[in-house]
């Protein structure tokens, strides 16, 4: 996997042009971590890794595979590596063709439903992501169908990564995707936190919150996770398919009660809520609940692999390291601005990592877009750094979005350092008007300074680092 | 000097609650290590302290002191326990009597000019802060005539702590006061950074910007400097009156003209700009201009000091210490949501800093005021964290501001857990909410989690604490 560093799309002929000598010393660094990093979390390879190193227990019945999320197919390719013909069949869903949330591009009008070349034997579907639709019901339909077929003696291999929320969405009869979305809608203007719009949708759907678990019993389950939550908490990665939930019909009620907008939601979703409660419709399983059946849960990747994968590149060329944290979040600008912050003590005195020295952090930062700008939450935490740093000799700041598209880009993110505000200057352009109006991704296509990977097939959040010179060394 | 936690000023008895054995062991940790800090930047013994090590160049003439900022007093008082009779006399320039925007106190209508009794020979005046007013005029009068009575026989002692960009105010002559005070509120509105301000300030003083030393010439000039801005800059703490300007009369008119408000500041200040920039006033003294006369310009505190010695208390107590950065700035609750973020990083895998680990850091956050709550940076950053660090055992932030007073209320910050919220829940108060409406201080107080000191006389701005338990010590 290569990170690119330039204006735009990586070259075709894929030679860094790092390697021509141009760029300060740096830029190399940082683009030998990320490199690093979004090797080791290649989603085919961490199932197939995973899978040879500890195998799936030995049944007497049929292997099956179930592959939900933006990571599906490489996971699923992965496990075809290792496992081969024992997989009598299985399902996959999958995010939209021109996914994750990319640049325009062709549109090919996929076949629906979809029967990969690349995965004989397994039925592919396209789900709807952010928003739901038509696949993501349909793919789940399949799900639920051969989770329910399966047996005491089958196993069924489950492979979770990020976007399953949306991709894998099977609403309860009576309830119809339209009602659901309305009443996800109404919750996210409402102000309502992630984990309040995760107990609604555990109690608006037939798969979520353990429930896929709970069809899959009596088999073996054995779930593999590409974690793209902050914490990897497995009840939130794709709303917790074979997981307890620890929420209820009731709290699901209380929560659109007290974003008021219980009135507002579809009558068909109140009913249903109002019978959940009742004891009319079945709970989710509850932790300790055996209607779960057996479950092994295994996490094979998150954004912690990648950090430790970056922090060894960077000690392989002499640099010092420490991880600040692989649970960052915050508005994206805020947080550049600390990164930046620790850049200058580093240079300065040392910490909090010994020079020359790297710190390391990961997690899901966010934007509070008030602009009509272009730009993704890597980049305007790159540009909020750069403007801490004006001046700065000896500090690079390097952020990037594991999924290689940070918002409505082509870029994956952007580096910064002392320097990029008065090249940005000199184009005539205005860094702080830019990040007024979340308009950072022209800026840095300018400079040259995009991080470009194209769609990496793998998502565990967002990388960060702090790159500090030697007291010693050269500016840039 | 004591650092209190609890809902309220500390009780007369001054007998820290800690002590008795009530509080989780945190608490006491991050207790000592703020009030070593404190200790190591109480101005006058920083002052004396500086004196006695490094004594002041021997002079056949006289030594005047001038004093101006928010440790004014304190700084003087540590100048005349080392320096005693050789001090034949100076002017100093106190913040108002209930300052620093402390709460409400019994107003004394102090006598103006006020002559204090423990600063014998001194001639002290109150200033206004952080609006100037007639008093910072007078007093900054005062100084303007003692500095330039100074022959190239005497020695000059400038005693320079924040605040002092307010209290120490002196219009050219056909400006009033008014007019700057006009001028200075249409660039805040305007959203002008601190930058673009001084440089206008700097063109509408006789003090500002190196003028101070340009009226003490040809004497030598000693500046002690207790530093309140991150990176202690010298020609930004108290707008740099003994430091060289690197701005101009056109670059000031160039920032009303760029932030649009050059047609509605007073006629007045417009002339006084044009003369300038035309050459027919005189221009701030720059880097080399001999007509800065001699002047030795030192520091005597800032926040580094601060964090080192609540660094050495933390290690004294068995803590494993790191420094993220002493130049943190950025929205409050966001830093807030970093430093969780770390400690959260901490308990789980030692970085970065090994159990049982305290992370300092220091600078000065800002507020977003969007809200009528009542709050400061320092409560508002740790309600930010508070938020992140629900339900997590074996981590404590802490946020004080170093001169005591965090916004319009009578606490220096606030200390938070994983217990914050649910404690705060059982009193009926909503956590979000309170910093939705940037009202922290009433939860705070409720739950007895200030941090109370009282107005220190000290500022070298705020000073933040992640403290993590070792991985096998009990939670709260």
């Amino acid at each position: 996997m290569e990170v690119h560093i330039g204006p735009g799309l990586p070259t075709p002929s894929g030679t860094p042009s790092g390697k021509e000598g141009k760029e300060p010393e740096l830029r190399e660094v940082a683009r030998a971590c990320l490199e690093a990093a979004l090797r080791a979390v290649e989603p085919g390879r961490l199932v197939s890794d995973h899978l040879a190193a500890s195998p799936l227990p030995q049944v007497t019945g049929g292997l099956y595979l179930v592959g939900v999320g933006k990571a599906a197919e490489a996971m699923a390719e992965g496990a075809q590596r290792v496992l081969g013909d024992l997989i009598r069949g299985g399902v996959l869903i999958l995010p939209p063709a021109s996914a994750p949330s990319g640049p325009p591009q062709p549109q090919e009008d996929p076949p629906f439903p979809v029967l990969l070349d690349t995965l004989q034997g397994l039925h592919a579907f396209r789900g709807g992501h952010p928003i739901p639709d038509a696949g993501s019901v349909e793919g789940s339909q399949a799900v639920l169908e051969l989770a329910s077929q399966c047996s005491h003696e089958d196993l069924l291999l489950c492979l979770i990564s990020g976007g399953g929320s949306a991709l894998m969405t099977l609403p309860p009869r009576g309830v119809s995707l339209e009602a659901v979305q309305q009443t996800t809608d109404l919750l996210l203007q409402s102000g309502a936190t992630i984990q309040e719009l995760n107990c609604v949708r555990k109690h608006l759907d037939r798969l979520k919150g353990g429930r896929l678990a709970r069809a899959g019993a009596p088999a073996q389950v054995v779930a593999l996770v590409l974690s793209d939550v902050v914490g990897d908490p497995p009840e939130v990665i794709a709303s917790g398919p074979v997981s307890p939930d620890p929420t209820t019909f009731a709290d699901a009620i209380s929560v659109l009660e007290a974003r008021d907008v219980w009135e507002a939601v579809p009558s068909s979703v109140q009913r249903h809520l109002l019978r959940g409660k009742e004891g009319m419709e079945e709970e989710s399983p509850k932790e300790g609940d055996p209607g779960l059946g057996r479950v092994d849960w295994r996490l094979v990747g998150n954004n912690g692999m990648a950090v430790d994968a970056a922090r060894e590149a960077a000690e392989a060329l002499g640099f010092h390291t420490r991880i600040l944290s692989t649970r960052l979040t915050g508005e994206a600008r805020e947080v550049g601005r600390v990164l930046a912050a620790a850049g200058q003590e580093m240079r300065r005195s040392g910490e909090p990592v010994p020079l020359p020295g790297c710190l390391l952090a990961a997690g899901e930062t966010t934007v509070s877009v008030v602009g009509s700008g272009r730009g993704g939450r890597n980049q305007e935490l790159a540009l909020g750094a750069a403007l801490a740093l004006e001046g700065e000799e000896g500090i690079l700041v390097a952020s990037l979005g594991t999924d290689g598209v940070d918002g409505p880009t082509n870029a994956a993110g952007a580096v910064v350092d002392g320097s990029t505000l008065s090249r940005a200057r000199k184009r005539g352009l205005d860094p702080r008007d830019a990040l007024a109006r979340n308009d950072s991704h022209p800026l840095f296509a300018s400079l040259g300074d995009l991080l470009l990977t194209g769609p990496t097939g793998t998502n565990v959040m967002d990388l960060h680092l702090v790159l500090v010179r030697g007291p010693g060394e050269g500016g840039e």
